[in-house]
């Protein structure tokens, strides 16, 4: 069984073509033309090779090859169709064609298999086309934890609402149709590139993952008051003054906590920003990573950090506001995100005998997976990214790096699909 | 006598259209062909109404009307002709043309005064065009306060020295025709645009300087580790971390030391500054104002902030470095330039008479009056910028409110230019 280099090209420079911004990256924004038009696409690919296709309630397009077991659960593999502004040609649509050339793989081996697999192309996995915390939305869905509510409040670039945009796109949300029990589900395996550049620098050909940290993320608002520099001390409003205060009260109360957690200020946007004047607004963002569940368990963060907002603001008369910065991680930090370890052993064994070197990346965040894991048996493989850069024209995978991650996703797909071994749930 | 609004009109518009931007904004860098093109501007409105004209050995240019008493110390009026990159047509010139324009009247009027009087066009008063802490350098080569190596330090964008510049202007930089010696100026009158919001705002016509408070000014450098926000926090080198507890540090030591100083950190640049990643870079500005000498001679804030650095150089492992921002400023902050007080009772009276609002503004920067001052009596006078813009293409300040400063500015210029009174030193 081989791997097609010259099919994951075309996939992928096919999928890169249908962008709104011609020249410069891709652009591909859920329920945008452009999206419509790589649906199709991938329709047709999946129907050349006789899957059974189907779009969910919630614009996820499934391809399925039925195994010897229809009523078996399902194995799952893909990722996501959509993509930021101006970025790559790769960020999710390198998983969807990873899955796509799997079973075309399959199709053309006659491989019989026992679990039904599943091709999953996801949209609106990028939370940039309708705002902070509306991303992995499709993932969400799946797993019964989007909120209808969510449809009506965020807006894209042209002032449409979710469901307004959806419903332009030829689809009325259903998210009944859009759930999948836990128990239809055998296994669910993304690869996905690094958006990292530990594997490019490393020159290392695959990352494994055993968890996501989970994941805390907080805009913190400073409002004070623009004076000259020349204002007097004692009446002033500094807002860095009292976003610096935050920036220490977090970094200690976090390394306070112990190892299983970080916690970064990595981010001030300052107003106006400018030697000549006290500082009118700050925001500043703040990302918690959670490594040991306990501490979640233990301690309540967003009452923390409110307790010094409150001793902050009286010390400084700063207004300060403690907000959401994305749907996922707010008001608490979310549990590490496990993947599946029977899988991910073979996914090891897999890179030893396809002689890929390997290593392990415990890191990265929103991605679908992250989502999957909490509810079924996941794993996540990367590829190298070019010097880690993402979300940019600029971001490069070569092909020949995803055909390596394809081909250990093609030997783990191919013995978890052909057992026959009754399906327990994740948690047992 | 009055003053002529139209002249003052086409002045400002003639010099603004020297300028290497056209369309957006006026750029007229020191040394350039705009700057002699504009030159050659005022040298002619100068000989039309009969001034002897000079250039002294640092290209600021003279144009004297002589007194009763050529030996009597001069009474110098005027400001800066040169710009930033894509600045205004006011920043400067208003004070060039508002001297221009008195001598104008003094001529049609035929007007006789007892001490001669010179137009000074000043150059290179914008640091930008050789970089921070070039600025001011023809009014610091009048008071002999120019040192020679920044000649061969500085350079434009085009990378020529100050000195190739000057060279290929046609100037050889001679320090000893440039200087002047204190008893020969009576007296040193500017025009300004406030460059600030107040009269603006407030709705009012002048603006009277009694002094410009010292200034120190810094740039630290704080170079941490770049890192992912999953870096454990006990190895962490987080430079923003190490900064927010300079500011915090900074506000309070200022703080200490009373009313008769102010310090800010008003501007930080953090790199990578995104929330997924442990600040590598941090760059941090300070202004410090000085309003009461003695806070000078008795705190060295070059030591206590260099204290500070140590001690958080050592909690956090990030590399500090204390550097000037500006020449002006550094090590130790300078002292307050006083303005002359009798000269500005006088404005304060030309401005009743005149029937134009008025008020004190104790604020500004790097003004050439703020080197003036420490030498012979100064005084400064402010014209309204619409809503503070200034070094940008929407700086404005109306020409009605230009011919108000004007006035006021005539008034005192004929005032003391007709006075016998045997001329005294500053400091006595």
């Amino acid at each position: 069984m081989k791997v097609n280099l010259n099919r994951i090209t075309k996939d992928i420079e096919t999928l890169a073509s249908f962008t709104a911004t011609p020249g410069n990256g891709v652009t591909r924004s859920s329920y945008s033309k452009e999206d419509k038009i790589a649906k199709d696409y991938l329709i047709s690919e999946m129907e050349k090779i006789g899957l059974e296709v189907w779009e969910d309630g919630f614009s996820t397009l499934f391809g399925r090859k039925e195994g010897k077991d229809p009523d078996a659960p399902v194995i799952m593999i893909g990722s996501h169709y959509d993509s930021v502004k101006n970025g790559g040609a790769f960020d999710g649509v390198a998983g969807v064609v990873a899955a796509l050339e799997i079973l075309r793989v399959f199709h053309e081996n006659k491989v019989e298999h026992y679990y039904p697999i599943e091709i999953i192309a996801m949209n609106a996995e990028e939370g940039q086309t309708f705002g902070p915390g509306t991303g992995v939305s499709n993932s969400r869905a799946l797993v019964g934890r989007f909120k209808e509510e969510e449809l009506d409040i965020a807006k894209n670039d042209e002032g449409l609402t979710k469901r307004k945009a959806m419903e332009e796109y030829g689809l009325i949300p259903d998210f009944e149709d859009a759930k999948r029990t836990k128990d239809s589900i055998k296994a669910f395996i993304e690869l996905h590139i690094e958006q990292g550049p530990l594997l490019d620098k490393t020159n290392i050909d695959i990352g494994l993952v055993e968890y996501l940290p989970g994941i805390g993320r907080y805009k913190v608002k400073f409002k004070g008051e623009l004076e000259d520099s020349t204002a007097p001390m004692t009446s002033r409003k500094d807002a860095l003054v009292a976003a610096s205060q935050f920036v220490i009260n977090v970094n200690k109360i976090i390394k306070d906590l112990g190892s299983g957690i970080t916690g970064t200020v990595g981010e001030l946007n300052i107003v106006p920003n400018s030697h000549q004047f006290v500082p009118e607004y700050v925001e500043a963002s703040v990302e918690i990573r959670i490594f040991d569940e306990d501490i979640i368990n233990k301690v309540n963060l967003y009452e923390k950090f409110m307790k010094e907002i409150k001793i902050i603001q009286a010390e400084t008369n700063v207004d300060i506001e403690l907000k959401e910065m994305t749907r996922i991680g707010y008001p608490n930090p979310t549990p590490p995100s496990i993947m599946a370890k029977d899988n991910l052993k073979m996914m090891e064994t897999a890179c030893k005998e396809l002689g890929h070197s390997f290593t392990i990346i415990n890191n990265g965040t929103g991605h679908d997976a992250m989502i999957m894991a909490e509810y079924v048996p996941t794993n996540l493989i990367y590829v190298p990214s070019k010097e880690g850069i993402s979300h940019h024209p600029d971001e490069w995978t070569d092909y020949e790096d995803i055909k390596k991650g394809i081909e250990v996703m093609l030997f783990i797909v191919s013995e978890i699909s052909k057992s026959q071994t009754k399906w327990e749930t994740y948690q047992e």
